[in-house]
């Protein structure tokens, strides 16, 4: 058994390893190749945390297993990071566990390519004003590896707490691109793309803040109850999705599911655009909206590069188990 | 993160150790301070294989995790086991993964530990002779763990293929007990105790023969479909079980629900006659029904004991995470 610890993965995987191994997921996912078990999530009564899993299988690239995990919210108090993830992998052709992986960067990680995707596959191509809603932990690996899929100009921010954008304003620096702070008007009426990472349980930006043409990102809705953006703006948009049944259930489209203003058959899973069997954005005044909600394949996917680049690198802990 | 493979679970944890963890786990699940996560159970389509998990939190004991596994029906083939099972227990103040514990052994001996447990509470005292249905691999911890709760005289045992019943004997003899190969009619009407461990889809044993005073263990039926005995004979007993929304979904007693003769609030919890707040066997002439359906905080239980007996023995693996 492979245990590759959490301190090993900021030096094994890159954003663009994950970048890779997230599109083939989704792809293999909209050929029906892959797909995700249903999902455990428990409000476990102690120290106040969310525990569950994510799982899943691909038959392509034959990844089995789950991300357990949770949101222990006094662990900040200890100097630990409050989600806790550790990714399993199983061998498909025996079910014995296969590796053992740390999942907290790892989820950052495959989180922020999701939405990378969703730019690559649905933005315009002529996109130069990036903005960004939020700017917590997860906001920077978001921002880093939306920067890498267009020739952005700008980047332009709105935080609830305005203190924390220059979180922001640092990624956009290295980068050497110009970053500012603006309020939410200015932000719909510059930026070509749009990405929400908040943990918002009411909308923040408004369907008439947003111009024609715009490409959203919505990546913090991920449980019944939150939201992001308003009802009206999923239901005007093109709508595409990781997983078309959580993006109704948990995800920024169950407000307009409930509404009546949208149903799942209104929705594209992004894999089929990357499959090319849908062409994604059809015209330049299209509003295009990826819900991100986050799937098990994906931590899978990401944790099954992990274990091949450490033991190519020679960092794999092997255990006689 | 502590490590405790396979191969060290045979020298560590005894029957003993198990039905005393088993015992207090169905205490804490009747007391409510325990509970079940809903289970994921799925056919991959690959390799014929049933995979998924079992999971719960006991807020007593502050056991946290899952078991992962499955049944991979071709490993067999390669000198695997079919069952392969992992055990992955967290830190319930963290959320950080704190071992993972080989589950093969660990499964035969909770299960077994569980209807030990039945017997002890439900059987009558003065039980002399144990019938046996089912020789496969598990029928022999079963048979174990049972031997200790009464002073048994004789086994009497019927299996689909009678050649399989010298692995009962064996575990007979080892004890000094007489073992004999009997029909379903003299297995019923001689056995004051009666163990079903098999897998079939069909009843097995008839209501009709089973004297008054009996008490089953049902073992075998874990999955929509699995029925070993006749659904007027669940109907006709008082029926207890180690988790009722189990036991009336997947376990024995889900065919004489479907019947309408038996509903979820006719079942005891076994951990209420194990706290007091349920006499158990109320008359010497009442069949008694244990329906064993398994949950994944009996897991969680045997894994916690046997990582505590790895570190206090020094072979437990401990990996810097």
């Amino acid at each position: 058994m492979i245990i590759v610890p959490e301190r090993e993965i900021a030096d094994l995987v890159s954003a663009a390893d994950c970048f890779v191994a997230i599109e083939r997921v989704f792809a293999s996912m909209a050929s029906k190749s892959a797909y995700n078990f249903p999902v455990v999530r428990e409000a476990i009564g102690h120290a106040d945390a969310l525990y569950g899993f994510k799982s899943g299988f691909d038959r392509e690239s034959l990844a089995l297993g789950l991300k357990s995990g949770g949101f222990w919210p006094r662990n900040g108090e200890r100097g630990l990071t409050n989600h806790q993830s550790t990714v399993f992998l199983f061998d498909a052709d025996s079910g014995r566990c296969r590796a053992v992986v740390g999942g907290n960067l790892l989820t950052a990680l495959r989180t922020a390519a999701a939405s990378a995707i969703s730019i690559k596959y649905l933005a315009r191509s002529d996109a130069k004003i990036l903005g960004m809603i939020g700017a917590g932990h997860q906001s920077t690996f978001q921002l880093k590896a939306a920067l890498d899929q267009r020739a952005f100009e700008k980047v332009v921010g709105w935080n609830i707490d305005p203190g924390a954008l220059g979180r922001l304003a640092a990624v956009a620096a290295e980068r050497g691109i110009p970053f500012e702070a603006v309020d939410l008007d200015r932000l719909g009426a510059e930026a070509d793309v749009i990405i929400t990472i908040t943990s918002s349980f009411a909308p923040i930006l408004k369907a008439s803040q947003v111009r024609p043409g715009t490409h959203l990102a919505c990546m913090g809705t991920d449980t019944r109850g939150k939201q992001e953006v308003e009802t009206e703006l999923v239901a005007a948009a093109t709508v595409f999705t990781d997983e078309i049944a959580q993006s109704v259930e948990i995800g920024e489209a169950q407000h307009a599911r409930a509404a009546g203003l949208l149903s799942a058959s209104d929705i594209t899973e992004i894999g089929s655009v990357i499959n090319g069997s849908h062409p994604g954005r059809r015209t330049a005044d299209e509003v295009t909206l990826f819900d991100g909600t986050g799937v098990g394949l994906q931590d899978l996917a990401v944790a099954s590069v992990a274990v091949e680049l450490a033991v190519s690198k020679g960092v794999a802990i092997d255990v006689n188990f």
